[in-house]
C-alpha cells in the first residue's frame, strides 16, 4: 500500500499572507521530512476550517515568513503507512488536532498533559521541525499528513469523519477545560459565544451532565442551542436582564469568544457564584483585562489550550456515547477559498470541514 | 451582670488620619446602639492588631471621614449581656473577625458565606450602620463591644484568647481559600509572604495535610518556617533557583503579600502545576497585574475575602486537633500606640495581641 503513497504531498497553500476578505490560496507540493519509526502518514479524508488558520494565514496574531503555509489542523484520514513505534497500523482511520509533536520527557508530557509540554508543543502546521527540507510542518488542507502516530487518535466507528475532525480541535479546547474544572451534576454551566467552539462546548458541558446555558450575544441562535442541549439562552446584549436572574449562580463560564475587552467585572464575574471559575478559551494575545480586586472575591480565572491526546479518545467517546454531533457543512477541499471567504464572514453554522472528492 | 456594664464603651482611636511612623490614638468614648434581641455585648480581653488596621486609619487605601475611628477586628471576649436571639449566654467566651453584620437573606449569607455577601457585609468597624447615635461601627482597641451574635463565634477551651484572637481574621483569611481551592493530602502548597497571615498560612496548609512550602523574599524567616511545619523553604529573591526546582510542581500559591507589581507572569504562574490555582488574599485595591493570554494556560487566578462564621468555627476545630498556635507578642491595650509603631515598623514576629489588663 505504500507503494501508492507520493513522494510529495500536495495541499492547498497560502502562498503569502492573506487578505481576509478574499482568500487566495494555491495548490502548493511539498517533500515530507524523513519518516521516522513512530510516524504515520494519513490519506485525508477531511480537515475542518478552524480561526486559528484564517490568524495564521492572513499573520492576524503575528507576522511571519512561514510560507508557502498549508494550515488545517482538524483532519481525519486513514493511515497508508506506519512506523513500527507508531501505534497505529495501515488502514485505522485516525485524526490529527492542532498538536503533532512535543517533548515526551517533560513532567507535564509525561503526565498525559502533551498540550501544554514545558519544552512547547509542536504544532499540526507551521510547527518548527529539525529538518531542512520541511522546517516547519504543513497541515491538513492537502491530500496527505505525516506525523508522530502518538499524537493521533483513533476515531471511532460511529463518528463520521467530517463529525469527528473539527471535535480534535474546537472540541477538545472546550472539553479539556470542562472536564478539568469540574463541569458536571448539579453545575452550572455558561458558554459564553456560540460558533464552532461554543455549539461544542454546550453539548460536551449537557454530556457531561451540567445544567448548560447558552450565552450569546443576540437572540439569533436561540433556536440553536436548545437542540444542542442547553437549558436556558442569555442575550449578554441586555446585561442588566441577565444579571438580575442569574447574579451569583454559575459554577463556570467557558468564554469561547476571542475578544480584547471581555467584560470580566461587569458581567462574567458577578454571573459567577462563589468558587465559581471563568475559563477562557479564546484568550487574546493581549491576555486578561485589568480585574480590581473585589470583584475576583471568591472566584477564579482560568486559561486553557487545546487538550491532551488522552483527552481527544476520552471525549470522542463521550461523543458517541451521548450523541454529541459538530454540526457541519461540508465543502470539496479544492473549494477551500470560498470555503474561507465565508468562515472569516461568520457564515458556519458551525463548522465547515473541507473534503477530499477521491 | 448587665447593670456593670457602662453606658458608653471607651477606647483607643484616632482622632484623625495617622502618620503611620508615630500612631497617635487617644482615648475615646462612644455610646453603642440600640440593644437588639440578636445582639451580644462582650466584655473584650484581647485584640490582635491587623494590617488594615494601619490602612484604615492612616487612609492608606483610601482617604476617608469616618473619624475618631477605633480599629481592630480580631476581638475575644466574654459576654456580658445576650439578646434571646444571639445564640450566646452570658459568660461564654466569644471572637469576632472582620465581619459583624450582613444582609441574612441573599443567596450567599443563607449558604453560610456571609463574608461574601451580595448586600455587602459591615465591617466590626467601620462598617455602616443604620443608627443615628453610630453611625459607623467602632471595634477591638477597646473595653467593650457589640455586635450581632450571628457573627461571633465561640473559643474552644485549649485556645487562650490571644493564641485565638489573630485567628479570626488573619487566621481564617488563609484557611477559607486554602480549604475551598483543595489544600489537603497530596497537593503543594506554597505560602508567599511570612508574616502575620502567611504564618498562619504555612500552619494551616499544613493541618490540612498538604506539602507546605514557605516563600519569602529573604532567609531571615528558614528556621521559623520548619517550626511552622514547613517541608521547605524557597528564596524568592532568587527566582531562576527557585523555578530551577520547583516549576510547574505547585497546586496552590497562596500569596499573602500586600503588593502591585506580584510577579505573577515571570515566577508565580511557572510555579503552579497545570490545574493549579493562585490565591491572592492580599490583593491591592489596584487589582491583578494584566496577564498576558499563554502563562495563564491551564491554571487559575483567584481572590478571597476572610472567611464566614462557620469557616472560623471549623478553623478554630482544625487549630485545636492539630496544635496550629499564632506566635504573638502581647502589649498591654493602652500601649496601643506604641505597639502600632512596631507593627508598622515590621516587627512583629507574627502578630501583636492588644491586651486589657483589668
Amino acid at each position: 500500500m505504500s507503494a501508492e503513497i507520493p513522494t510529495q504531498f500536495t495541499g492547498h497553500a497560502a502562498m503569502e499572507p492573506q487578505d481576509e476578505h478574499k482568500f487566495d490560496l494555491k495548490e502548493h507540493a511539498y517533500t515530507p521530512r524523513k519518516f521516522d519509526d513512530d510516524d504515520i502518514i494519513i490519506k485525508i479524508e477531511c480537515c475542518g476550517i478552524c480561526g486559528t488558520d484564517i490568524h495564521v494565514i492572513t499573520c492576524g496574531w503575528e507576522k511571519h515568513d512561514r510560507f508557502p503555509a498549508i494550515v488545517g489542523h482538524e483532519i481525519v484520514g486513514r493511515v497508508v503507512k506506519a512506523g513500527p513505534r507508531s501505534g497505529h497500523k495501515v488502514g485505522d482511520r485516525v485524526g490529527y488536532g492542532a498538536e503533532c509533536g512535543s517533548c515526551r520527557e517533560c513532567s507535564n508530557c509525561t503526565q498525559g498533559l502533551e498540550n501544554y509540554c514545558l519544552k512547547g508543543n509542536r504544532g499540526t502546521y507551521q510547527g518548527k521541525t529539525n529538518d531542512a527540507v520541511q522546517p516547519f510542518t504543513q497541515g491538513g488542507y492537502a491530500d496527505y499528513y505525516q506525523a508522530s502516530g502518538h499524537f493521533a487518535v483513533p476515531i471511532p466507528d460511529e463518528l463520521e469523519s467530517a463529525t469527528a475532525a473539527p471535535m480534535l480541535c474546537a472540541g477538545v479546547t472546550v472539553y479539556s477545560p470542562l472536564k478539568r474544572w469540574g463541569a458536571g451534576p448539579g453545575k452550572k454551566v455558561g458558554v459564553v459565544g456560540i460558533g464552532g467552539l461554543g455549539h461544542l462546548g454546550v453539548q460536551f458541558s449537557a454530556a457531561l451532565g451540567a445544567d448548560t446555558y447558552a450565552i450569546s450575544h443576540s437572540d439569533s441562535k436561540k433556536d440553536d442551542v436548545a437542540k444542542l442541549g442547553a437549558v436556558g439562552f442569555i442575550a449578554s446584549a441586555d446585561q442588566d436582564a441577565a444579571l438580575a436572574q442569574h447574579r451569583n449562580t454559575f459554577d463556570i463560564l467557558l468564554v469561547t469568544t476571542y475578544q480584547e475587552d471581555l467584560p470580566l467585572v461587569e458581567f462574567y464575574l458577578p454571573l459567577l457564584r462563589i468558587g465559581g471559575n471563568i475559563v477562557i478559551v479564546g484568550l487574546p494575545n493581549s491576555g486578561l483585562p485589568k480585574v480590581p480586586a473585589r470583584p475576583l472575591f471568591g472566584k477564579s480565572l482560568s486559561g486553557s489550550l487545546i487538550g491532551s491526546p488522552a483527552e481527544m479518545r476520552d471525549m470522542l467517546k463521550l461523543a458517541v456515547d451521548k450523541g454529541v454531533t459538530t454540526w457541519v457543512e461540508t465543502r470539496p477541499m479544492k473549494d477551500a477559498n470560498q470555503a474561507l471567504d465565508d468562515f472569516a464572514a461568520g457564515k458556519a453554522r458551525y463548522r465547515y470541514v473541507l473534503v477530499n472528492e477521491d
